[in-house]
């Protein structure tokens, strides 16, 4: 059994993507989380809307709350 | 009588099915959840939107605040 | 006065209707609870939406959350 | 002064009219809550949608998170 | 500085206005409040909808957290 | 650095607009607060609707909940 | 690996990108926040909605749940 936090843990400095409610998406290098709100910090990252390339943003902080899921 | 969480503890290395708040849910073998948030870690999923596929993963972290209903 | 946990405990083993936000419907037979949060364990459960089956499933675990109410 | 659960208290055994969000509304007669959740126990159900009569149930347990008020 | 709860408490006996999300509204004597929901009891309660009065009610429980407003 | 509620103290008695999820606002002189709720009282308040005055009200107790933000 | 309170502790009085649920957003620069509601305090901001400037305003408090990003 692997525990989510373990799992977020090994997958700092990797490319993740992150799904939000609303359709709204982050793919970026996983650089930091908290516990246990799982806010998390991502590097390089673009921003995604249905699919789609709506921005780049060298750092961003995402609310845990928000998250639907996170693919590493 | 059976407690949710030994239910859903006697299901790590099967199939579950999880179905999410806005028709999205997930197909994949349960290789981890956390107390008491019940975020799940799935293995070998596919991702669907309205009973149509629209994507696989090799791994994700679903939040369990999202969760509707986890089906073994 | 009959407190809910109460109630819910005498359903055990009993068919019961869970409704959940959004149009959601479960009728199956209550295999167990937790408290405080209210998940349910459901077995033989037929899934609902807006009154119409639309699914079997032999187990499901339903977040107590989205529950509007459980009727035994 | 009257405190909510005095008064809620005091109903026990009577018609109560519970509404929820989302246009759903229960009558039935207060069987128990509990503290603080206010989660209900009515006897007797009928359920109204938007003002119509959408069905009947002996007992349900209503989750106090959905409810707008109470009134006995 | 007065405090929100001082303000409430000073408003017992008279009537108030409480606005609630969905565009509900109740016209009431503030007859009881507890701490720290802002659950309140109204007496000769007027229910409105978008301005408009939709029903009359001796009493209402008002759960506090659907409460945007109250004006005394 | 300023921490909000410092900044919030520091607005007593000054005209604040503050703005909830919704499209409603209200622009009064602010009397008061709690923690760490950040329930509000307002005086001499105008109601905005969408940024159109839909009404005046001489106190209003706020919700913290619902408030995305507070200009002093 | 970075925590996210670092980072956004690291960003005091640099401009910062807020983006809200309901396509709102604020660029500013970050005078202040809490902990852990991640209430923020913006000065010379700049209100966005759905990409377009709908206002300015000296200083905000932003609630932080509505926060989904903060962007350094």
């Amino acid at each position: 059994m692997e525990k989510p936090l373990k799992i977020l843990h090994a997958s700092l400095t990797n490319r993740v993507m992150v799904e939000l409610r609303g359709g709204r998406g982050y793919h970026g290098t996983l650089d930091g989380y908290d516990v246990p709100h799982m806010n998390l910090v991502l590097k390089n990252v673009e921003e995604m809307e249905n699919g789609e390339s709506i921005g780049k943003h060298n750092t961003v902080i995402v609310r845990g709350d928000n998250i639907i899921y996170v693919s590493p």
